[in-house]
């Protein structure tokens, strides 16, 4: 009789006792397990082109184009149609995107390595706001935005991180910017600022030049989302680390692919269990409403799965004015998500909380004997490819995606 | 018959509306108001060499020393005492310091500019943590890091700041770290990186050599406090902007010496009101109590005029790890504020109180008549001089200070 107590303890004594370094940056076919030339990675679970969102389809058409496969958005459509370019997921190749989530082999990503277990987890860098290929857009300026990125930050971070030695301890850093007003995932200005600080010594010591250091140094700094990648990378290695403990009920993924929000469990192995994804509820940008929204899309729900996010939404009142809501809502959701989790985060605190930890490790269980979901904050993309970003708010998983991971978990472990 | 809540609404709004800009880095003596070379400017009321505390005798020695113009603690001594060195308060020249305060001719000083009313504040350079000049210590190591700050940190602070064109923005800096943790008086770790953020861009571009940047770069990230004393200087811009409203209770100086606390009020001219600094009470470093600790010492106590700091308190709840007591304590003192302050402040939101203003304009008629001091929150130093920080806690200014106030209005004003 397998002892569920115990395994779900070890998988959560796993997550919290992961230690995430950033250790470095470099191209992914040259870092991520199973990268090849024909391979696009997204967010989410498995998807086809056919069945794929538009924001999905704008971020592949974009990646095509930006890696000299595609001279269009008709002949990438075609080659993906073709099969000749194989779209698999972030999540099976240790990585995770934020949004669409589009991971080419040219591109540089974040290399964090967890310590504590020794495995390493990848993101991409972060492209800022506005039009950007993570909400589908594939505009001239996304991509020289994209070769940016690629030829001059890339480059000078890994520069910089290998001029630090011992590169950045994400999870000192997530403790620090939670007791900033920082939930993690959808608001990272402490952390991006924090990032900035840290790197900035490095970076000036670079053989960039000093235009290029200045350059790389406002674009860190002026996005409140450059350490959102890295930070869903040491989330990553974290919930990786708690994976594959037997006979645990502990949520070790939880993603979405613009159509459908897949979960992963640590005593299941790699299955997903999946539902349709929602339309997020919030606040949008002027001109846009509801009706313009794509269902739920991106990894960076890894943020949840790893216990900040809305999870750690308590901490972080200021959220509201983004996401909408009031700062009771966030603190009631962040007291709501220790009904369905396993413990208490040791490392990531909230003052506001008397300093209780944050609540980590959903149990499969317990959401949906209680038929409570965990919650999630979310930007919104435009559903259609190319527009981009149009809003945030809250988002829930469907509550079908757990009930087919328990009876899937009943099979193997109680009949 | 004066409409004294007229004049407070006309002081407070003075106060609120000031929009402090840090505009550049110069030499004490040639940009401070009435500096000459053997003054120095020191925290708090006016006090003598005879009463003053070890701190302050501490800083004053350093000071002299630093300047060429004593060789040890004897001379200095005896300089002061011969009336060779003249002492004069910081607030009476627009400046303030943090601490003893001690401002001497030669030092670098930042140059804030509120460009709402065009009047102008100054404060020195902070000097981290550990053993250190505004605490009282001068040892070799104090005033070396005192000849870095002044020959290398500061002329890069003012080119960067000339490169930038516009300088820094510190209302909007201020607005932003009160929603990230700070109340930006003891806890300036969000602004202080936000400062370091916006700043090295500009930082990168000076004519310094690269290592020389980092080194920068790495002293303003690393020092949670860099951002205070600009912060200090911008509080003093904006509680200058309310002085010397005709009927106004407003008070528009809070600061200590260390040996007294005085108040200035906007409508009574330049003339101070004080009564004994009191011990503050808190956390100490150890091996330190509180029969070491000096009774309060600074003029740092600007940010609670400004309706900062302690005032806060409710949106940086992890200070109280730092200064004692608990989250629900930091919330209730802001609460408590409201009670003797005119008004909410337009631009510094708390987040946790459903983005209320702060508390800002104390009244000293509320303050006598309902018998609410404003809270203080603040380092601790040794009594003697030479030793430091010790610890970190919260204080109270002597109601007597508030009752001669109130009593002065009374014979201008009410006879």
């Amino acid at each position: 009789m397998v002892d569920i107590e115990q395994a779900n303890a070890t998988a959560v004594e796993r997550m919290t006792s992961a230690r995430p370094i950033l250790k470095g940056v470099a191209r992914a076919r040259d870092v991520i397990p199973g990268m090849r030339d024909n391979l696009l990675l997204h967010a989410g679970p498995p998807i086809t082109w056919e069945r794929a969102s538009g924001p999905l389809r704008g971020a592949v058409i974009g990646a095509l184009i930006f890696e000299g496969l595609a001279a269009d958005e008709a002949e990438a459509e075609a080659m993906v149609r073709a099969g000749e370019i194989a779209l698999e997921p972030c999540h099976e190749h240790a990585a995770v995107g934020p949004m669409a989530g589009i991971i080419s082999p040219s591109m540089q990503v974040y290399i964090v390595e967890n310590v504590t277990h020794g495995n390493r987890a990848f993101s991409n860098l972060n492209e800022g706001y506005g039009k950007v290929l993570r909400y589908g857009a594939y505009s001239p300026e996304v991509l020289a935005r994209l070769r940016w990125l690629n030829e001059v930050l890339g480059p000078v971070l890994q520069e910089a991180l290998a001029l630090s030695g011992e590169g950045i301890d994400l999870r000192a850093l997530l403790a620090e910017s939670l007791q900033m007003g920082d939930e993690g995932h959808n608001r990272n200005k402490a952390g991006s600022v924090l990032y900035t600080a840290k790197l900035a010594p490095w970076i000036a010591r670079t053989s960039a030049d000093k235009e290029t250091i200045a350059e790389v140094l406002r674009s860190l700094a002026e996005n409140a989302l450059s350490v959102l990648n890295p930070v869903m990378a040491a989330c990553k290695a974290m919930a990786d680390a708690a994976h594959g403990v037997a006979g645990s009920t502990v949520m070790t993924t939880m993603a979405r692919n613009g159509t459908e929000l897949g979960i992963r469990v640590s005593g299941l192995g790699n299955r997903w269990f999946t539902g349709p994804a929602q339309v997020p509820h919030g606040l949008y940008f002027p001109g846009f409403t509801h009706a313009d929204a794509n269902p739920d899309i991106g990894d960076s729900t890894i943020t949840e799965t790893a216990g900040i996010g809305a999870f750690a939404m308590a901490g972080a009142p200021a959220i509201v004015s983004f996401v909408s809501g009031t700062p009771q809502d966030a603190l009631n959701t962040t007291l709501e998500m220790y009904e369905i989790t396993v413990a208490e985060h040791p490392y990531f605190k909230i003052p506001a909380l008397n300093f209780r930890g944050t609540p980590v490790g959903v149990d499969i269980r317990k959401v949906v004997e209680l038929g409570i979901l965990p919650r999630i904050n979310t930007g919104i993309a435009h559903r259609q490819a190319g527009v981009g970003q149009i809003g945030a708010g809250l988002a829930l998983p469907p509550m079908e995606a757990f009930e087919k991971a328990l009876m899937a978990y009943a099979e193997e472990y109680l009949s």
